[in-house]
């Protein structure tokens, strides 16, 4: 698989010069010391080990797959390795706080590195990005017993972690769980229940793995709001193993790397994490944190297929460019000349970059929602999270995924063979748009909660700072562009709250229609931050003219090539509900 | 893998009601004794032979695929056993001719069993396609002593076929191609040239094999015009061994059963095919055969994803009809009712249905360029084949890879999982997208060449019929929708012909986008036809009011759902080639 390059001004330019971290981070009095020379080292060397540590494990251990063995996991020779040097690096305490051992770097770092590192590789990534969000949830609202027994050693390695939530009869619908807790004598519960699809279930990187077990306490109601959530270990404080084990792997069609098991409890030791009958709380948050996490997932392997897709475009001789021989002088031009390989890639990078801004923004958010000393901005940056948090996961994830079929197209046949890598990019970054939520349910939570939340409190803060950045664009079509967007997001926006008034299917029947028609302009609000930022960086010197042109390039394609089909959204979202609620079962039995 | 239903009553609804071959084969005196009865008896076979012997071998055949040896290749066990059964049911010469061994069936028939093959499993598909349509090609343009030889064999299953073109430096520019073929005093050739992504290029299924080689005589000119064809057969006349062999087989993302191999010719012995430096006659009708082959790919891995996605959401309960409780004495509604599975089962069937209905009437057509008495009919099915056959290829794989992936997503995780096959009907139906013909590069076909042609004749009589489908069509608001679509198709048409003469890069700039449109019109232009001929049907009683309803319906779907989305790719368009153009070298080098 072709060298990984990790794109350290791109994402210094959005730290930096779009968002101000250092300033920003600053005003939390959270981290001291931090400053903008330490941030941009820890990414010099997240990106190093994502480019020559990771990355060069990522085929072989898609091939190679992870065993099971006597219920024993055994993850792919390059994984373990590539775990050894993260440990050893410190990366596994990233974030944790210096109490627990870690570097108590905020989020929004972490939240840089992720990327580099699923680009390398996802499969890897999830492990270590699955240990970090346990990390954070026994940190949150873990019991002062449990951040003993577990923050260090998730903070510096040894330990694991997983959440587990799907079930064989079901995902989405969490309310139907069937695995239960019975008390015992001793304050812990004996958790009973078999979950699927769990990452990271059982693997060989560490000694111990702590499971974050959505169950319902015995007696508890039905439905979501008797849940509780559990920590049950692999290995108990004794050091006995625990009652549960991995039964099966999953084969799947990509993400090989990542063990993705099937887990039986059988009476296995745990202690509630937070209340009783309150597990959907920490679920929420832990959800929140998983789901920006797959954002990444789109953006990086989007990212990633754009570093293969492009040099071999440039390279690969063929036809003529329409204009007449652009190299007289060779056998044929670089397909870089045809205007659909370019509409390919330029559509990548437009999207690639947009997404990262998006992700890296949310990352501080995380920060601030947590630190910031004023109140008002906390709860400004939690709603921020709130509104999009599951918009972006979906929208990154299903741009992501078309960004790589793009890229995969750009290589013709040789994007079909494994040897160039754009396939497994492809095969893996595709579960983004069903893990931690199907994208059209997703669709739902942005449409039913958080547009009308606090009536509209977030939603019209977002549509004014799009409106804002309108007016302030660096190159005026572009602002025009952008407020005749802004205008079709908010007759879309209230058309859509006014049908469902009457009629609560036209949520999901306008749902993805209407979600990628906000996914666009979104981004193209993204591209108007990124031309001003890279139009201010310019006129102080501190980026070249070059970078800015780039950047108006981009912004350009986006509103005139992407944002448009914004409008066939638009159109098809009108057609209301009627056509998908009409036919009847039969019509779904046939055929 | 789940069980593949042939939709025998879906393709004899096509060919009886809508496109009443056999009327229309009768008309060509070709098919002397081809009655409804021996059709539906034949189509039948097939399907149950696509469903008993091909379907279950599709998985272990995908798992195991191919394996070269000293030289040799071997197919999965499955293939080798399915073959078997193929030839030994007469498959191999269905629409050979009497003289060769065959059943003398016309092509649309043969369109439809491929296209139930192709559901069942596109691997095996591939190598009996293949080997009819090398049967085809020689004896279209073969001369008498190569037909004598090679005739019977394909016909009746010993030897197989492939068509060699692509080269590692070259796919779509062929005129790049450096293989070479050289003169021997007997009139015969010697081939040299290294040739790759050959499907077939060796396998253990015939014992011999018909490779139709594309290659430059020594001293023809460079480019596509000095090319030839060879017929350069696997083992000599004498039996032994010809200078070819196949040196590594490709890896791919699926498609596994069949057999891509990089061949090398090593002075390899063959025979021209039709005249010298004429090879690309040849080839655009190989061509052709191949693409319509390549645009059921897309239908039928639809179509096959389809029957695996719509029963998991009728049977797989999590959450509730946003309307209330749909089933309240279960624990939960099934999937079916949320209204985003509906958007994407319903765009996957009305997709299916409206690409069965073009693909079978181009096969038609094939028949009718071949066999109608009337040379003024004969032109005008070659004119549609022209008109159409790049386009569908493209719009079909490219439409039926989204449906694929939309079926994928109702099954979520479980969608991703190797076991419920999915997943590899989407890798396996990637390659259409791809094969014969880069889509984007397709859609230059259309605009540049097919448009054009004849001073826009062939074109002008596909609206004709278009507004003419829409003045007669079976609910008046389908009509109206059709007349909005048809001024959209057109309006958008000539303003991309008028930006072209100004510039040539308009043409690959508005490329996608405008194939795309004109796919979802074309589409749109079927359901309109169907819909009139099971409005046709239940009158007379032939099918049942509940057919016709379920066709309705789909049509609704589709010019409320998503013949919209053509709004966004006419406004896409309009930007034109500058947003594509203007970026530099240096644009593509950076991220």
């Amino acid at each position: 698989m072709p060298a990984y390059r990790a794109p350290l001004d791109e994402i210094r330019f959005v730290l930096h010069e779009l968002l101000g971290v250092e300033q920003a981070l600053a005003e939390t009095g959270a981290f001291p010391g931090l400053d903008r020379a330490l941030l941009d080292q820890v990414l010099q060397e997240a990106g190093r080990l994502a480019g020559e540590v990771v990355r060069p494990i990522n085929r072989d251990a898609d091939e190679e797959g992870c065993r099971l063995e006597n219920g024993r996991v055994t993850t792919p020779a390059g994984v373990r390795e590539a775990y050894r040097a993260w440990v050893a690096g410190g990366w596994s305490g990233l974030t944790a706080e210096a109490a627990d051992g870690g570097q108590g770097l905020p989020e929004v770092v972490a939240f840089a590195v992720n990327e580099m590192v699923t680009a390398a590789s996802m499969g890897f990534a999830d492990y270590v990005g699955l240990f970090a969000m346990v990390y954070r949830m026994v940190k949150r609202h873990g019991a002062a017993e449990q951040q003993q027994r577990y923050l260090a050693g998730l903070a510096d390695g040894r330990f694991g972690g997983t959440m587990m939530m799907t079930e064989p009869h079901c995902g989405t619908d969490v309310g139907l769980i069937k695995t239960r807790g019975v008390p015992a004598d001793d304050g812990s519960w004996r958790v009973h229940g078999t979950k699927i699809f769990i990452s990271g279930g059982d693997h060989d990187l560490t000694g111990n793995i702590v499971h974050l077990v959505l169950a319902r306490a015995e007696g508890d109601p039905a439905g979501s709001r008797g849940l509780s959530l559990f920590l049950v270990p692999k290995l108990l404080p004794d050091g006995s193993r625990n009652a549960l084990a991995a039964v099966s792997l999953e084969h799947k069609m990509g993400y090989a790397a990542s063990a993705t098991c099937q887990m039986a409890l059988d009476g296995a030791t745990g202690w509630l994490v937070g209340e009783q009958k309150r597990g959907l709380m920490v679920l929420f948050d832990m959800m929140n944190a998983a789901r920006l996490m797959v954002a990444s997932q789109g953006l990086a392997t989007a990212d990633a297929a754009w570093q293969i897709a492009a040099p071999y475009a440039a390279e690969r001789l063929q036809g003529r460019s329409p204009r007449g021989p652009a190299y007289p002088d060779r056998p044929a031009d670089p397909i870089l000349c045809h205007p659909d390989v370019r509409r390919m890639l330029l559509a990548t990078r437009s999207f690639v970059e947009a997404a990262r801004a998006t992700y890296l923004w949310l990352g501080l958010e995380v920060d601030l929602a947590e630190r910031h000393p004023d109140a008002v901005r906390r709860a400004e940056a939690a709603e921020w999270l709130s509104l999009l948090t599951a918009a972006v996961k979906a929208v990154l994830s299903d741009l992501g995924s078309a960004a790589t079929n793009d890229c995969l197209q750009v290589l013709g046949g040789h994007g079909y063979i494994r040897a160039n890598g754009v396939e497994q990019l492809w095969r893996d970054g595709r579960i983004a748009m069903i893990q931690e939520g199907a994208n059209g349910m997703l669709a739902l939570d942005l449409i039913r909660r958080q547009i009308p939340a606090h009536e509209g409190r977030a939603w019209r803060r977002l549509l004014a700072a799009m409106a804002e950045s309108a007016k302030e664009a660096a190159a005026p079509e572009l602002g025009t562009a952008m407020q005749a967007a802004l205008i079709r997001l908010k007759t879309a926006s209230d058309w859509l709250q006014a049908r469902i008034a009457q009629d609560a299917a036209e949520a999901g029947a306008a749902g993805v229609d209407f979600q990628r028609l906000f996914g666009l302009t979104l981004l193209g609000w993204q591209w108007l931050r990124l031309t001003e930022a890279s139009a201010r960086a310019t006129a102080a010197g501190r980026v070249g003219a070059a970078f800015h042109a780039e950047k108006l390039a981009s912004a350009r394609f986006w509103f005139a090539r992407v944002l448009p089909l914004a409008e066939g959204h638009w159109a098809a979202m009108q057609a209301g509900a009627a056509p998908l609620m009409e036919p009847g079962e039969d019509y779904f039995a046939a055929g």
